[in-house]
């Protein structure tokens, strides 16, 4: 495979993934992912500002990491783009991102109850969730958004060497080392939001060990094949 | 755009409002949808009574404040108008009216818990959202309907400034400047009121200061045709 | 219309109902709908023994209050058609009955918590639900099925004049004067239900008034036309 | 039926139980449903390692209880393929088994509240469903899969004469006598622990007595047909 044939594989990865995660509950109108370029690590691929859903190949831009976009056809893309950039320059590990406001999360970024793996395909999640409240970055008079980079710092900065961060009253953000990886743990953290919010009402909850987490996450990540054909699949059909 | 091209995109938006209103399950066989004529600001347009689902551009007649219905095909609307024609009154600002039964809302209508904004998509709901009581202006013998003029001053006076009020029992209504922001405001309404209820009970919740509601509010109120492209075209494909 | 015409009418909405029931998520694949046969009073008209979903107006018989069907073909019904002849020999104002394991009222049955009108639209339901309990009636080694006359009156009595009974660890009956009533019923007993288990958690709930709960089932009665036709269309399309 | 046309039926079921699973929420990218082979009693049929909702007949594979494959075209099944080997080998009553990650039941694999039969269609749970805790066999350091066959076994063991365990941060296994019934068992342990878990806050439940347990899963055993003709159909169109 040559590298104009890698690069339409990435295009054509990160336009399906659009659509599986508006498929699987994760986007609807709002939210978008990225990936960084294959052949240049200082910049990423995102879709021009517009729905996920209806994201094409076509659509796809390339960002840089201080958020500009470098477009022969002069578009622009998301406001929150920041989210992107400064993940991608604080984590050189991290090769896809998803911002969403995926509706289970919601509740754990808003209350003192964290987000702890409850089963092996959520070990990904780790100890626990970090969550980012702008207000210690920038008071409480915002409109929440991830705006410029010095918020996007404080975001990585929170997420640290995590794979998910909450945003309070926002949503979350998702990293991977790629589209299927981010794809995967963004359907499972919002699927693990779901089972935790059902269980904390029976009782207390035996969470996934340390170890545990490790070692599910480890295991998952040798069958990302399999869920993301399924994904893809119900996404082109439904 | 001349005056006729104005009042048909009128015509076409609200009907189409209607079924983008029933496809997101805001509405079922019941509820409605108004916008304030666009040259007689004493005016409003509304379906003829009939489901929601099934309204076109050529179903919707003229009424005035009072609640006539001026139609040379003799056509009637719905017996609730009058929640529609005194908030028309009552506030010179409103432009577009809907009134849902739009279900994870019940609950908070009739429960102490106070509907309040708890991500930055439902900012508009402010610092709580006003609960109406009928009993409070007919007593405990009415069939919970808002039947007549006296009834809707009453709803218009427990909006007061918000944009949405609860009717204890019955439903809720909302208002916005245009058929564009009041279905993002009736959706998102919706939205809000699983997320809390689900939020309640993990723990006590971090609502949305005042100025957080305010800013996200004009945030959003600037990314209106995103969220409205997407449900039509949904609501055309479902 | 001549008799003939009203029966092929009724076989036609029975045969319907069917379909809107399973569409609407109150059966699956058990549970039934009968109607009174409109001109020997004695008789009801019931699908033979099969799924719900996949009736038609031939898959229609005639059984009477003893429970015998009366069939050219030697087709039999339900077992547990005991549920509805004694109803109708119980009640003569009952036209049409609906026995379902409709999911959000199972709860309901085997709790202390009552079912109780929460909203206008579920004013059918009265002060409060009964509980049948077979337990009370057949002791604690039973398959809680109503397989004879004996629970089948059981049953009716503690019905008596309701709308609506529960049926603990089993479902629920729903009787009316007509088919359109008796599914605008049993559809809004399970929205009650979904309802009224989300309130519960957020707090103390202000249900209905008796005045409130007649004044709002009188009223609901005037409109059924609207739902049941909404109903069929969806049924028929999904 | 000659033994090839009974094999033949063997694989065909299995491979719609395989979409009616997935179609009725019980599996999604993973989990997997085996048959015990009809003439060997020490092998099973199962999908070779793949996604439930694309198997067809060809797509199954012949495994004997030690956990080999035996197959000309070399393909592998899945890793843990020892669940339901050793439970083969524990339960000669025992011809089918499903292992999933059904969403409801997770909860009760993690909290100290037990599974019990709710209502009539789910009396096969018997008096209590037993909970599986890898750590007892291997330790807090694994990725909870049944990896071999000592982890089987002591699955099995817990299974005891049971009709389903759960597993502890990851699901569950259902056994049965047959294709169509571990189905209906699947579908309804998934539908009862949904039922429970909203019944649990309305207050305390009367569960089925062990009596009324064994009275309605005998019954329901004389009624298989007509839900698996059900969801079959349901399968195949959605």
């Amino acid at each position: 495979m040559n590298m104009d044939q890698a690069l339409q594989e990435l295009l054509d990865d990160l336009a399906i993934a659009n659509r599986i995660l508006v498929n699987e509950g994760v986007l609807d109108g709002f939210g978008h992912i990225s990936v960084r370029h294959d052949q240049q690590p200082g910049r990423f691929l995102i879709a021009r500002s517009m729905a996920p859903g209806l994201v094409t190949a076509d659509d796809i831009v390339v960002c840089d990491l201080d958020g500009n976009v470098h477009d022969e056809r002069g578009r622009k893309t998301y406001v929150e783009r920041f989210i992107h950039s400064e993940i991608y320059r604080a984590r050189p590990d991290v090769m896809a991102v998803i911002h969403s406001h995926s509706p289970a999360v919601i509740p754990f970024g808003v209350t003192g109850q964290r987000l702890r793996p409850i089963c092996h395909m959520s070990g990904f999640l780790g100890a626990q969730v970090p969550v980012f409240e702008i207000r210690h970055s920038a008071g409480e008079v915002t409109d929440l958004l991830i705006r410029n980079q010095a918020l996007g710092q404080a975001l990585a900065q929170s997420l640290g060497g995590a794979a998910v961060a909450l945003m309070r009253g926002h949503g979350n953000v998702v990293v991977g080392f790629s589209i299927q990886q981010v794809v995967f743990r963004a359907i499972y953290t919002e699927s693990n939001a779901r089972l935790q919010s059902e269980a904390a009402r029976l009782g207390e909850i035996t969470f996934l060990t340390d170890a545990e987490a490790q070692a599910t996450s480890d295991m998952n990540d040798m069958h990302l094949d399999r869920p993301w054909e399924m994904w893809k699949r119900n996404a082109l059909a439904g």
